[in-house]
């Protein structure tokens, strides 16, 4: 799936393999095979499934995973699900991907699976979530994606303790909404490394290795930033290149500084919450891109994130008292 | 107000002077007066109003403004009221600046007031509203915001038929959420030229003049989008400057592009749906700032903005329908 399907995604297969890692293309095969060949022959490590039906970008995805339980992105899940594959990546229909996860995976003891972004931050990188799985969130919600994104950054990040905050508009207690300011409640009580609200301004400064908000709010987020960052990145790129004044080694370095907020660079989203590796790749993902969701889907997988979740939704339960 | 004060605040009053506009600057005339001097000399345009309180940044606005009638701010707005000024500007507590103008100036036949922002697109601009006055908003909140902002694009962008769009997390109907949902519908039957959802990724391609979601949202976008965008142009400034390899006229080029979304170069938000003029600067503010929200206040003083919203709102309440 995906706005580069699916040549993008054959090339991004073949490169996974070229790292190393091998996998299972799942789709129309009469479109995948003559691609695979063009692209320089099929590689012993990328296999094809063949699944005729796929789920469109314009879709209502829980209407469309009824109709089509045999859609790529629900076979794919399957392979999961059945320990075939260590992961699954679409750069399709997020909320089918999502939908797919949920159905076929389930969830790992949490109410609702949250999509978590790892961005780069002035001092390195931070876990974002929700990014947009979940609009209109309860605060308990919030809380959940709190100590999922705690796990996500320990096997991510590498970080024993990370450092959580709630995305709002003013670092003041009582400044933010109904839910931002219930959550800070929620958390300061929690035994996370809560330290308080950050601002849109102070986002990237690296004051928090976790960050929550709601799907709404994180989509937009992640969306405007990519915008900003492309917009700037562009004007800049166009006289500097337009000009070519620039020295070979400074020109790299501008390239470079650049290509710090570019989501191609990024592997796609994680959906955090369920019982098993699910990647969400940016819709506009190039081979780059999904190779990198791809890489990802791999690291996610070794790193124990999924049982570490678990762990702690299924410890909760059974205390018989909520996350909070 | 504001991290700068007073001495931005004198600045920038000696400017506005230079520029042709007169203003009174209204706080502590023993901190004022040397300031003028220092900073060469009274101008006979900028007269000094002496008052002794003033509320801080960290003051609860409500309580403070209640607990001292004679703060600056208050002072201040209340000559707009009496037409001794064309407008309020204040780089201090946004809070409070709005509580004055609405406990002084009074709202304009609208439920609430909404702090409105032109924003540069790669088009021209737009109008973003609200960008912090209301968190927690009904629908009906952002269709007034609605009206207000084509109010003000027609007055401070010149468009006769702004186009309309509302803040969400993807195109298609259905998507974002519940209130961006209910507003959608509610703008699609109105006598406003809506064009629908404006995501994130599009928000700066210049498909709409007039761009509406909640205070919260609105708060979080204008933030980091200023905090990518400094971000950025902070980290290729510095390689361009260090290395000084640009011909002037590029470095120059390089260097207005990268103040295309500098916070600095807009004068501050116009606080819509009050009966005056109020102009909240950017805490951050300096000198140049904040004479550009000081010409902010005049041109929306001529404008007329005030007047036309004030007229669609009562045509509203007279015709006894809601102006949804």
């Amino acid at each position: 799936g995906g706005d580069q399907a699916p040549a993008a995604v054959v090339a991004s297969a073949l490169q996974a393999s070229r790292d190393g890692l091998a996998t299972i293309l799942v789709g129309d095969e009469s479109r995948i095979v003559p691609l695979l060949r063009e692209q320089g022959g099929a590689a012993a490590s990328v296999q094809v499934l063949h699944t005729a039906e796929q789920i469109g970008m314009a879709e209502a995805p829980a209407l469309a995973l009824r109709r089509k339980p045999r859609a790529s992105i629900m076979c794919a899940t399957e392979l999961v699900r059945r320990g075939e594959a260590s992961g699954v990546v679409s750069a399709g229909n997020s909320g089918a991907v999502m939908g797919a996860a949920v159905l076929v995976l389930g969830t790992c003891g949490v109410e609702r699976p949250a999509i978590a972004t790892v961005m780069p931050t002035k001092q390195g990188h931070m876990v974002l979530l929700d990014v947009g799985a979940n609009v209109d969130c309860a605060a308990a919600r919030l809380v959940d994606f709190a100590w999922m994104g705690v796990a996500y950054a320990r096997c991510a990040l590498g970080l024993e303790v990370p450092r959580v905050a709630v995305l709002s508009i003013g670092t003041e207690a009582g400044k933010g909404n109904r839910v931002t300011r219930e959550v800070s409640e929620c958390l300061e009580r929690s035994a996370l490394n809560f330290v308080g609200s950050v601002e849109g301004t102070g986002l990237f400064d690296g004051v928090a290795d976790v960050v929550v908000c709601d799907g709404f709010v994180g989509n937009v987020v992640l969306k405007v930033g990519e915008a900003v960052w492309e917009w700037v990145a562009g004007v800049v790129h166009e006289l500097l290149v337009r000009d070519g004044e620039l020295a070979p080694e400074t020109r790299e370095q501008v390239r470079r500084s650049l290509g710090l907020g570019d989501y191609r660079e990024y592997g796609g989203a994680l959906l955090l919450g369920v019982n098993g590796i699910s990647v969400i790749a940016h819709g506009r993902s190039g081979p780059k891109a999904i190779a990198q969701a791809i890489a990802l889907a791999a690291t996610a997988a070794d790193s124990g994130v999924v049982e570490d979740i678990a762990r702690h939704f299924h410890s909760a339960a059974r205390a018989g008292v909520t996350t909070t």
